[in-house]
């Protein structure tokens, strides 16, 4: 045995001849070049024909106004709704429109809730750039989730532009928060959602630590849109890649402006990574290799960990932003919602 | 209240007229244009630097034998050992040479440890695309996880082309294995690498498994060559990006070549993403979101959960492959090993 010392290391100069394989110092942008890239092998073909799907038509359209939006937000939604029926039908789930103290909402329930979770519900907070998928067309993430998870789901059907903007789809989030609150232990309710939905999620739980209101004992935001700022590494690298947002410059960083209404972007209840994460309830993010939101998924849960909240990452093979609420007969849709499912029954209360 | 039915959806043509933002389907590749990426505000100074480096160098070198690669591992090892005494200083570390049932290996151990760590020690497998990183070029990983783990390391610096090819690398691996075996409770016990050190880590507990070895009572391969057929979304995506990797057709897939010396690159033994993963010990993940085994991580960490093994994922905004070993003052490296030994806390006797 021999112990290291400086003098112990050989010096470079010995291998000058040698083809080093190494990085030289410098600063600076890198330039990627164009590039070809194949719908991959290596997930289910149901989430293949998601990723072969071309970068969205009109993901350029940046409508600046709630008047604006309306029109694209229903031409959206009444594609959308049209999968919903078979989508019930298939996991198995009804659902119910209602009012919760002034806020639409839905509830959603499976055929079958499972035992363990016959005390518990969600609140589920859909996606859409705070813009988009009014009614029935936010429904699909809480029917798998209900349908997946067997469990009973309230979905808020907030308010957006042009009916009303921020905070106002926080506070529908919080009205409904309340009110479940009057019904059900916090400890054995979770709130999650995705893009938007997954933004939203973390805003309540900053918004009811400000207000002093019991926590959810977990959450899961989806890719959530955590930085409205674009700043954000992915934003850039898989711009043009992502075939849902496309690019930082499209359509959803156009939806939260309108949403914002003014509000600084960087407010924590408009971009919830600049929140403070401490005594956040344990929570699962979910992302994938090509989500534009990549970093704000990342970012999230490792500023939840610095703050000591257990927090569990689930990143998915070739997945763009929010393609595991696309198709429910894809494997991969049940995957995520059934480790979510796992992390909310190791979590909540009974 | 009222229950959903197919007749209660409005029809898409009443809103022909909107634009919306929808995907129309289609099959096939995406074509990305070329692009300027800057270093992300979003890490610390120390880990923009290493993000502002130009791709490395000859990354297009394609050694076809042992021989050839030899003078361009040495060269690079030469490089690479020069930081090495800083490291040791700065997280008081200090490392014997040694060798264990004919194995050359290191000691690599904390001036301190931890309590909790007395009678725990870890196995170290270095990276290196099997044939690099030999000798003490291959000692940083285990500096930063005794320095900032305070705990015990074996270092092993197994056998390589020219001197062996596969299984050399593993069989010294598992050498060293049944050698601590004989003093210490394999539960209080982990196995951790990076990039070929993730996936010989892997292949330790699949080569385990096999010979009816007791297994570690937890293991983190770090961003592991799983995959070595060029399989996995991201050698493309993020292709020309990382700057360590480079390209699924640089030198790290040929110098896995040449250590397989014919055998088929799909054997869970080069692979081990095709292997199977039941009864793995609980496993900590860690990547980026530039690096190119992204997917190879992320399809392990998949599996892993399928196969019902607790498996946590760690993924670092902006870094490349294998970033979190460049520079022990960046708080991002910290900040990986000290997640790594909470996982390994959690989850190993004492």
């Amino acid at each position: 045995m021999r112990l290291f010392g400086l003098g112990l290391f050989v010096s470079a100069s010995v291998f000058a001849a040698a083809p080093a394989i190494a990085q030289t110092p410098a600063s600076g942008p890198i330039d990627v070049p164009a590039k070809t890239i194949q719908v991959p092998t290596t997930v289910s073909p149901q989430l293949q024909k998601i990723i072969a799907m071309p970068l969205r038509s009109n993901w350029n359209l940046l409508p600046k106004t709630g008047e604006e939006w309306k029109p694209v937000a229903d031409a959206g939604a009444a594609a959308l709704v049209k999968n919903v029926p078979g989508m019930l039908e298939r996991l198995k789930v009804k659902v119910e429109k209602t009012t919760i103290d002034g806020v639409r909402a839905y509830i959603v329930t499976p055929e079958t809730v499972a035992p363990e979770n016959r005390n518990r519900q969600l609140i589920h907070m859909h996606g859409g750039c705070y813009v988009l998928n009014p009614g029935e067309a936010g429904l699909p993430e809480a029917i798998f989730m209900a349908g997946f998870g067997h469990i009973k789901v309230i979905s808020v059907d907030y308010r957006m532009p042009p009916e009303a903007s921020f905070p106002a789809a926080l506070d529908d989030g919080i009205t409904v928060w309340k009110a479940a609150l009057k019904t059900t232990n916090p400890k054995n309710m979770a709130i999650f959602g995705t893009s938007a939905g997954g933004a939203l999620t973390l805003e309540m739980v900053l918004k009811a630590k400000e207000l002093g209101l019991p926590l959810p004992g977990a959450i899961a935001p989806g890719t959530p849109m955590s930085d409205v700022t674009k700043v954000g590494d992915t934003f850039y690298t898989n711009a043009m890649l992502d075939n849902v947002l496309v690019s930082p410059d499209g359509f959803c960083d156009a939806g939260a402006k309108v949403y914002a209404n003014g509000r600084d972007l960087k407010d924590p209840m408009l971009s919830p990574v600049y929140g403070d994460m401490t005594g956040f309830p344990p929570t699962i993010l979910t992302s994938g290799t090509r989500d534009l939101l990549l970093s704000n998924t990342v970012r999230v849960h490792r500023k939840l960990r610095q703050a000591g909240v257990e927090a569990q990452l689930q990143v998915y093979e070739g997945m763009s932003h929010a393609h595991y609420i696309r198709d429910d007969t894809a494997p991969e849709s049940k995957e995520v919602f059934e480790e979510i499912q796992g992390f909310f029954d190791k979590h909540l209360g009974k």
